[in-house]
């Protein structure tokens, strides 16, 4: 086709001509264009975050990164979206066992799930640890990987928040989401290490972050090849295999990612060892915590909570160099539904 | 810059003229232009790996997956590279056994280290699983992960395979790193799910297959996050993790990936799983068998070998209409330096 030739010689040059080109633009383009984080007021915060960006980056200056080796790693609850007055993954949790009272006669005489029943968390939860597992296992094993999943979307599809009357997923940060769709407009791949369960969360992250689910690491349990009617199925055992919290964190991202991340997003001491194995690295590196300081459009918590605590890890940003994001502060809308 | 923005409007109006896009090409581009795969001969099993990369790629037919589930997985060893006289990485632990002799007087009067260290292999492993164990353990743990990896960085750029005495890393079949790029050129995820160790792959997968840390799953140690001397350190224990062979595929892929893949590639019974459930899926899906038919220009093995048997899995083949590559008649070449 030596005319379809002639035009694509022709547009080369005009392309020449105009300096623009169909790859990625320079780090630096956005920045100037427009702002990629409207969310965050200009504060360090958001300066600190831009100019870490820009620093590896932009090519031929002494701390480029490549791309390959650009990872971001988030924790969910709480960093991403929010995770009060119970973790969202327990709201899920107390309403599956509800769901499934009628197929459990003697759970109305066992705790804690008769608690659980009756609507009264703080007394299912007095077990302790050994409740907690209970209600997971009850809750989150017993059926297939498949069936788990389609359990969960329709749960995400039609659970509301009890404060804000809204789908779960409407609780996720709108600056974060900025942050999320700036580091990979920057060629940076953008992973979830969360405490929460994997495949609580792989069915809605593609969705809802961006994130899709080879990109999402979490606490889970065992599962186990099966044969079922000559087609093959993962069955979900009453079994944790592996708890993504704390020292967990580290060690989940050195087995699913195999490489120090880059940047490091928490908000709790949950991920105190996730932000100072990152900042361990030989170049440099960013770590932020999300501070919760604004009980009016969100919650205010952060030494004395039993869910979130932040307090060594806070203790220890200084010495980092992590960015300690003031909710009220540095955030000027907190959910996507505010704007 | 009004002059500017003049030429791109008319450089986009050449473009929709020419029907050119600056996005990646359609599926069927290069099978015309030049040939993708040209170490296979024209035979069934490169007909039907195009035809079915063709199906899943072109726009606007019946069975088009969105780049985005177009995951494929690869078995390593027999796979993507020879398995032959020994697993390579079984001679990287006895070279490593041997390289540690002098701090262990105590393996002289040892089994499985005294037959190691006398050369007798076949002695070294009469003990079965246990012994691999020790061998392995010894071989592999003790360290820290930053540590473990310039010892594998180290042997994998001096040891030499007896038979070619070449660096195992040449011993890559160049038709299966045709096969990577030319997924990967029609947005492929490629994933190596091999039974050997994640951490003994890793570092050298991206630079001799294309093939990320991140996208390589394998067996592994638990590992232990620690404070040396104020710097925190992953710790190698001399503890199974996770065993990813056979039925632990499909659990290592659902873990890893939370997809089901598109296409699977395997040489063995150790993959047999992974295929099954590969082809579960409800949408078209490929699976492939690497045979080892060509005794002159690598091995001929299969039913009885104790390396990668393969036996079941080509007894089920063609009920689920998976390929099975004759080395010998379909691949003009097996190694990149025989060409």
């Amino acid at each position: 086709m030596p005319h379809k030739f002639r035009l694509i010689v022709l547009i080369c040059w005009l392309m020449a001509l105009a300096s623009i080109s169909c790859g990625r633009q320079p780090a630096t383009r956005d920045e100037t264009q427009h702002d990629p984080l409207p969310s965050w007021n200009d504060t360090r915060a958001k300066q600190a975050l831009v100019a870490f960006v820009v620093r590896v980056t932009t090519p031929e200056t002494p701390d480029f990164v490549p791309p390959a080796e650009r990872i971001a790693v988030f924790d969910n609850d709480g960093t991403l979206w929010s995770e009060q007055p119970i973790y969202f993954q327990l709201a899920f949790a107390l309403d599956r066992i509800k769901a499934l009272a009628p197929q459990h006669p003697e759970w109305n005489n066992r705790e804690p799930f008769k608690s659980v029943l009756a609507g009264d968390v703080n007394s299912a939860l007095a077990g302790g640890e050994a409740a907690m597992l209970q209600i997971v296992m009850a809750s989150h094993t017993g059926m297939t990987t498949e069936e788990f999943e389609r359990i969960v979307r329709d749960w995400i599809a039609t659970a509301r928040h009890p404060r804000f009357n809204r789908p779960y997923t409407d609780l996720v940060y709108q600056p974060m989401l900025e942050v999320l769709a700036y580091l990979r407009a920057h060629d940076f791949k953008t992973y979830i290490v969360s405490g929460g369960g994997i495949d609580f969360m792989r069915p809605w992250t593609e969705k809802v972050y961006g994130i899709p689910p080879e990109q999402v690491m979490g606490s889970s349990v065992k599962t186990k090849f099966e044969m079922r009617d000559n087609k093959p199925v993962l069955a979900r055992l009453p079994e944790i295999d592996f708890i993504d919290d704390k020292a967990g964190k580290p060690v989940g991202i050195d087995k699913f990612i195999g490489r120090r991340p880059l940047m490091a997003f928490g908000n709790s001491d949950g991920d105190l060892q996730m932000l100072q194995w990152t900042s361990a690295g030989s170049i440099p590196r960013f770590g932020l915590l999300v501070h919760h300081t604004d009980a009016e459009r969100e919650w205010a918590y952060d030494r004395e909570s039993h869910i979130g605590r932040l307090s060594d890890a806070l203790d220890e940003a200084p010495q980092h160099g992590w960015v300690v994001v003031d909710m009220q502060r540095d955030w000027k809308v907190i959910y996507p539904f505010q704007q």
